[in-house]
């Protein structure tokens, strides 16, 4: 991006109705166009970049040939859909992205019309969008098509499987479009990655058809009907005559591809070409993350969610953490090295995230023993157990949001076997502009009913160190240590590893008016707001770190149940069911009688913003907590 | 089974060691003498059984040729492992198979050293198996070997193609043995099991490649170091030469088979011959449900688990029911079709759970408005989101259990958009003779924390109707209905359908000197109680049915906090997180202090036993509600 883009075509596009007004050989045009665009706005206003890039073409081809919103696109995660935004009503208010009260980080039907289905956890797309064109048929309305976008990372997902095997025998006629860049946000992994790679070099077969169809075309040999028949007929040939088909074909789900994801113009009349086939189709496109902005095409997985940046130099701006705490995540990535230099049974494990959670600090220093699965949250827990079965101890590490993908196998796999499985959850907490999908509201709250599970949630780095450290020696059974997003408290967090009494909390300040009990990080705002509290109200409150949410430190809320009148609970977790609530049991079950008062996120899907506007509006910052505490007090 | 029948060999199998001193040729003996055990225990105490009869062979064979317990064979599902139990040590024990305090119904580590997973819920063999062969490799265990048993039911879950995935790139030694009937409690769907149909009948290839070399072998021509390269070979040049490779070997797995699964000396030759080849490998069986017991063979899905018979006849003793209540499950089998005659928009959504949840009233009246999906419970909740975004009403079934498996589905994909899905859980509270894995101890707990959900639970089945009527009105979002295994308690089931108040409970019954407050029939048992205390004790009691766990009855509640020193909550779900906890909340935020004492499903992995008995342990039946009142009243 040399000089200040020119718009010609973009601005005259405010909904796709005006795109489709354009010629087929205007697309080229557009495309470029509103990848400038897109890269104007990310340099200054961060958010996902090179997903977006990659899906320009394709995003721009849809929006041609299909008639949105009528005809339902359902994208996969969301991270790609910048374009989609830009092209459906969304461009004057594209600044706002990611914003506290602006536009949505995700594809989102609270939003826009043209936003079919909550995106954010990935592999969803198919199964949603079978369900809308199941709906259509059942509704007698055989105009309306359908299209779901899964990425190659997405399609490692168990999801994704369950629903091309359900859509291979569900009347439908269902377009998936295979976006393949070889990329989640790390590099994909697994053997369906594999499989696709082959199929690329296997397929020339698929472009030859579709180009000599065209060629025909033009010479006027064919006519569209016959056209059409052609590659209908050349895709049954084919199947018929491999001697094994491909899975998908082999699922009765005709297969097109690949072709390059890049080519509109040529993407536009394949999408035409095979629009109104009957039955579910997939469609393979190659394409490059961060396509058309070469720092991006090099390092996708850095420009993934880059920050701001130089749109000219492609320099990034990174801030100067010098003095600062380290991130949660680099903490554990840096601890579970140290850990697992000293324990020859750790292992570690990520669904995917690599580099989202600093496992990538023990994939290079012991590639032997640290496993990327995949977007595969289910297997992750479930191979943890079976590693932990035959006496390996291994750390694996989910986004607490993703973790709501391994509920059950944290049951039945690891739990009801009491397997010594650490269970690290990152992102615990309200997590920001990323939003309601990402939140990790419900960890405590979902997993504290679950027999034979240790919880726990440590104040700051230091105790996620010794947290970490204990739970890797002997007969500790299942154990989740949940963290934050984002930095911790202390600069100076390396400490000696010693062990954590596991069911102990710490009284951190005594008191006689008011008990206030926190678990995790949000006691370090508690403590300030206690702080100011005692000085502004003169009266003297008592602190205490939970610690673990299960099992309670009995001993303590004895103590604090027998001396104290009102006590409130602190917790950045959803409001029912979680820490507070295993106080009022706790007080319950023991008989004492103090006045509760509980604070934690509410029961609403909060929306995105950035992380302190957040816990202000959830009235859990310091000024949340001090007017709490004065309510109570006085 | 004419005769009565005479265990020549198998009175001289104690474990697998004894197994392994026959000569092959001997095996399909063994095998007709096991069946015929399984026969003859299972007529007179019920449990799993077509399954069991068909992987006999598979049974024999596995622990002929591996090392058990060194080597770790890893069921799935478990319902098939009854042969397995009485080769490793449990024969004399097997009388007391699924009964309180006998031994376990699945394989479970906690009762054996060979069974090596704990199983239940379907597809996590592959995922466990893996990790157990990632343990061996890492601890340099190179002799150890691990097999993952799977049905062809169990890899339509998208938690086996996770694990598939990740195998294939995984190094591992991993044998993965496909055991195709063409089943899973009823008939298997989906788009894979049309892929291993074709598979099927494109492979003959790989028996002959097989039966040569035997040949070849036995006439001197390979040694047997020859033999298995020829193996080897034989498959590599099969991947080259065929246009498309076979899913599993796109994947990197080796593929073998398919082969009859009930010729034993084969089979066990097979594996013999595969059992040292390097990298994951598949081995694809065919094999018959029921096999060796006619009417089994015929009715597999009735056979699944037949209760008791005449192992001659083969006539199945089916209770005389006459007066009795229904099903719960057949009211709603019956109300739904009552529904969705009424409303056009209703469809219902099962994974792989027709006959079991009665939703096969539906499936046989209205073919196109019902959907099995496989089981694939995370599919079956988004693609209920999908349907309900445009505009139907999916009335998705899933025991409570396996609802465990859509936990991040019903929040991401239902509960944020907050659509309509009605999700009925069957089998919720303890389900008996199944066991941990299956007991629904934690819909309530779990889901209480998801903002949007309207939790609701019937005393019985009028109530069931009038709340899956409520459910399909308008704007009524997304509605849970959690019901129990077995019978109501009313004869006369059928009532008028007619609206409950979302979010109001009942008073049942006044009283002056403790409310008691229930959820779901558990009201019912509670009520008795609450008759003999008040007849005992001379008190008064007050019965109220909160009906709705979310949205909760502030009214009624209000009423109860100001009247009330003294509330026992009684509920059929896990006692941490859940109705009572719920009751605590609403109690401290509004500072009501009554003494509350909470019945519930203790905080541990309740075991197998009779539902009654059961109860009974957990002080959940008459008498223990009765124990709690007087301890509470006096």
């Amino acid at each position: 991006m040399k000089n200040e883009p020119i718009y010609n075509l973009l601005n005259a596009i405010n909904y796709p109705e005006d795109l489709r007004k354009l010629n087929v050989d205007q697309l080229p045009e557009v495309c470029d166009e509103l990848r400038q665009d897109i890269i104007k706005e990310l340099c200054c206003n961060p958010g996902h970049f090179a997903a977006s890039l990659g899906t320009v073409e394709l995003t721009v081809a849809l929006h041609y040939i299909y008639n949105t919103p009528y005809d339902r696109i359902v994208w996969d995660v969301g991270h790609q859909a910048y374009g989609h935004k830009i092209l459906t009503g969304r461009r004057e208010v594209f600044s706002t992205n990611r914003k506290f009260g602006g536009i949505r980080p995700f594809p989102s039907p609270e939003e826009s019309e043209y936003d079919t289905f909550t995106c954010g956890h990935a592999s969803n797309s198919i199964s949603a969008a079978l369900g809308m064109a199941v709906a259509a048929a059942q509704k007698g309305d055989s105009k309306r098509h359908v299209v779901a976008i899964i990425g190659d990372g997405s399609m490692s997902g168990g999801l994704a499987f369950e629903g091309l095997n359900n859509a291979s025998v569900t009347p439908n006629n269902l377009l998936i479009i295979l976006n393949d860049n070889d990329m989640a946000i790390d590099r994909s992994v697994g053997g369906m990655k594999q499989y696709l790679f082959n199929l690329t070099t296997s397929n020339r077969y698929n472009q030859l058809r579709f180009s000599m169809s065209r060629v025909l075309f033009k010479l006027g040999i064919l006519n569209e009907e016959r056209r059409k028949a052609l590659i209908r007929f050349g895709n049954s040939l084919k199947s018929m005559a491999a001697q094994q088909q491909n899975i998908f074909e082999g699922m009765n789900i005709r297969y097109f591809g690949p072709i390059d994801g890049h080519d509109v113009r040529n993407l536009a009349r394949v999408l035409h070409d095979i629009k109104d086939l009957q039955g579910p189709k997939i469609l393979h496109l190659h394409t490059i993350k961060g396509k058309g902005f070469a720092p991006a095409e090099e390092h996708a997985t850095e420009w993934h969610a880059p920050g701001k940046f130089d749109p000219v130099t492609g320099k990034r701006f990174i801030a100067n953490t010098e003095g600062m705490p380290p991130l949660f995540q680099d903490v554990f990535g840096n601890t579970l090295v140290e850990l697992a230099e000293a324990n020859p049974k750790i292992v570690g494990v990520t669904p995917a995230m690599p580099s989202g959670c600093s496992m990538n600090i023990l994939m290079e220093k012991m590639p032997k023993r640290a496993f990327d699965v995949g977007i595969a949250e289910g297997h992750a827990v479930t191979f943890s157990g079976g590693m932990a079965k035959d006496g390996l101890l291994p750390f694996c590490n989910i986004y607490s949001s993703f973790l709501q993908r391994a509920h059950d196998n944290i049951i039945h796999d690891v739990a009801i076997q009491n397997l010594p499985v650490v269970l690290c959850l990152d992102r615990a907490g309200l997590v920001g502009e990323d939003g309601p999908t990402h939140h990790g509201a419900f960890d405590m709250a979902c997993l504290r009913p679950i027999p034979n599970l240790t919880i726990s949630s440590p104040m700051d780095e230091h105790e996620l160190r010794r947290l970490m450290y204990t739970a890797q020696l002997p007969d500790k059974g299942p154990f989740v240590i949940r963290y934050p997003r984002g930095r911790g408290v202390l600069v100076d967090w390396k400490c000696p590893l010693e062990e954590v009494p596991v069911g102990k909390g710490r009284k951190l300040k005594d008191g006689d008016d008011l008990a206030v009990i926190t678990i995790g990080p949000i006691g370090n705002t508690a403590a300030r707001a206690i702080a100011q509290a005692e000085a502004k109200f003169d009266k003297s409150i008592a602190h205490f770190d939970l610690r673990f949410l299960k099992p309670l430190d009995e001993e303590l809320l004895h103590e604090i149940g027998r001396k104290f009148k009102r006590i409130l609970t602190v917790e950045d977790g959803i409001i029912k069911g979680g820490m507070g609530s295993a106080i009022l049991e706790f007080m319950a079950d023991n008989e004492y009688k103090p006045t509760v008062k509980r604070i934690g996120i509410p029961n609403i899907f909060v929306e995105h913003g950035s992380v302190a506007e957040l816990y202000h509006i959830c009235d859990m910052d310091e000024e949340g907590i001090l007017t709490k505490i004065k309510e109570f007090i006085n």
